[in-house]
């Protein structure tokens, strides 16, 4: 099969880019002593992970246990779960992960320490806990020193449990303002944080910069998309993920429907005032995919001298790439412009 | 297992309001002798399309192949697809399914009628043609009643086509319009249509008195969703499908952390000025879904004089159901209150 005969809508990964991409965070992490953790939310596929891992990443990260369960399974043996897992099956199942993997939990409160506790005592194996703390985004994240040094303490306290750290996203100036205020806190109590964990592709190569962190959890960087472009962070040529659609349709000479909506894009708007709509067309950059239904996407050509007919075949950079892996039970893969595959999206759905 | 101990967040349907909702739409079409062809793409499980069969509707309506190649696998035998299929693989692929159910396809150009002929001649079964006309969505459908004629006329003299009839959504004064001028027009030319096929959840109980209409092509009416209910066609009482989550972090007094976010509950806002936020708690009415990232949404408790606690399972009614199903591999099923199993939604990711 060729490039261009790929049935649509389908996402397509350039593996030339996606190399590039890697090579690029893993140099400026190596360059700066950082160690690369990449959050695997982006593209949940285990050869990828593998890669990233290959090239010097320090280990993985996931959100929830079942993107985990696939990657111990595909041999990833270091994953910081970034989220505050709760509850008996949560413990179970992690239980049943950690002597296979060398696993981190970040927390933000006594009962998710209670179930990482658990899981410890379940399974014999040690965990590490990464206290996460508010740095702007008012999501997870204890908002005091106070409440960081509880969760610290008690985690060194805790049979089975190992206090390793701390965790936030993004690494803005109130990350570092948190950070001046907690370290000597800790530190005067012997709990000086081993690890010191910021996130964020957006500001990514400023990292290091931004706060005093000794790891960097990114996901965006490996594919990019229209909000890292329009960020200032990537350019087109960056762009790793396309979605390959259809023209279906040309009601009007300023319309075009492509075979992808809600359903094959996500419906992530760009943030306000950065840009409307809901893609980049590369080669019709003037096309505005201005409206989606679940399974068409409205495209007006108002803009373009050229304007593509009925049966063509175009490719898409979606506003925000992430949610777009978790729609597509398999992505093709692309090397020296040449089809090699598809492959499952293995980690996609694992939502619980 | 039972309904408590879910792991979460997982997609619970209640089948007994799914009964309701089903009878209700199905008594309605009956007492205005409109056929009744549910949209699967809201629940994309074969055995509650069956069940819809089995209570009246006259087939069902399906957007994208691998939705029809599900459902002929599970036994329905008389598909719309509503929508241009396009191309020698779809083609192909509409031939293999042709021969095991009458199949029925909306369209508003040359080309995809000649991609539904080329699927006739592969398999030497006949397929009905609809021409979609636009009613002011402006997504697909043609513009002008030349426009029809022409496709109409085309189906007619197609070996292997049949001109049934025609489709639009929505139904509200365009669509009449369109109809009483092109009526006597296709009718003048021996192209009465046999099928006038309507859609919509939002104004289906006036779809009687909105135009001549055969055929009524609803999905969302099956589960219900915050649209629906705020839109006034449905109460809270008739939606069947509700996200539980668990609640992971109270960082905040007025916030808590749910492990749902657009991952889970897909982004889709709701109409400007009708509601703000993602979705709606029942067991809180003052609780805010105010913001989603991929895996956490984040709940303003503000106005709630009782707060859930962490590890508290909570319902949330999504503002748009149908997205919903196609983010998760299965869902839940109750009735009489009483957990009933797990059930794969087999037409999930069917994009293509």
């Amino acid at each position: 099969m060729d490039l261009a005969s790929l049935e649509t809508p389908v996402p397509v990964i350039d593996l030339d880019v996606v190399e590039a991409n890697l090579a690029r965070m893993q140099a400026y992490c190596d360059s700066h002593g950082i160690a690369l953790r990449p959050h695997i939310k982006t593209h949940k596929l285990p050869a990828l992970a593998r890669r990233q891992v290959e090239l010097g990443a320090r280990g993985i990260t996931c959100q929830k246990l079942g993107e985990a369960e696939v990657m111990v399974e595909a041999g990833i043996d270091d994953i910081l779960m970034s989220y505050p897992l709760l509850g008996a099956a949560k413990a179970a199942r992690l239980a049943k992960l950690a002597p296979r993997a060398r696993f981190r939990v970040g927390l933000d409160n006594a009962q998710s320490l209670a179930t990482v506790a658990e899981a410890a005592r379940l399974s014999g194996a040690e965990i590490g806990i990464l206290v996460e703390f508010d740095s702007g985004t008012a999501r997870t994240g204890v908002m005091t020193i106070e409440e960081l040094l509880e969760l610290a303490r008690a985690a060194r306290a805790t049979p089975g449990l190992r206090f390793d750290g701390v965790m936030t996203y993004p690494l803005g100036p109130k990350a570092r303002a948190f950070l001046d205020a907690a370290l000597p806190r800790l530190k005067a109590e012997g709990l000086e944080p081993a690890v010191i964990s910021g996130g964020g592709t957006p500001k990514a190569f400023e990292a290091h910069a931004a706060a005093p962190i000794t790891e960097l959890r990114v996901g965006t960087y490996i594919y990019n998309d229209r909000m890292t472009v329009a960020a200032g962070h990537a350019t087109w040529a960056d762009c790793a993920l396309h979605l390959h659609v259809t023209v279906i349709s040309r009601p009007e000479a300023h319309r075009a429907v492509i075979d992808g909506g809600s359903k094959t894009f996500a419906a992530d708007v760009m943030p306000a005032g950065m840009a409307e709509g809901y893609g980049y067309f590369p080669d019709y950059p003037e096309a505005k995919l201005e409206r989606f239904s679940e399974e068409h996407g409205m495209v007006d050509l108002s803009a373009c001298a050229r304007r593509p007919e009925i049966g063509e075949v175009l490719r898409v950079v979606p506003n925000h790439v992430c949610p777009v892996s978790n729609l597509h039970d398999r992505v093709a893969l692309v090397k020296g412009g040449q089809f090699q595959g598809f492959q499952d999206v293995a980690a996609r759905g694992r939502s619980q």
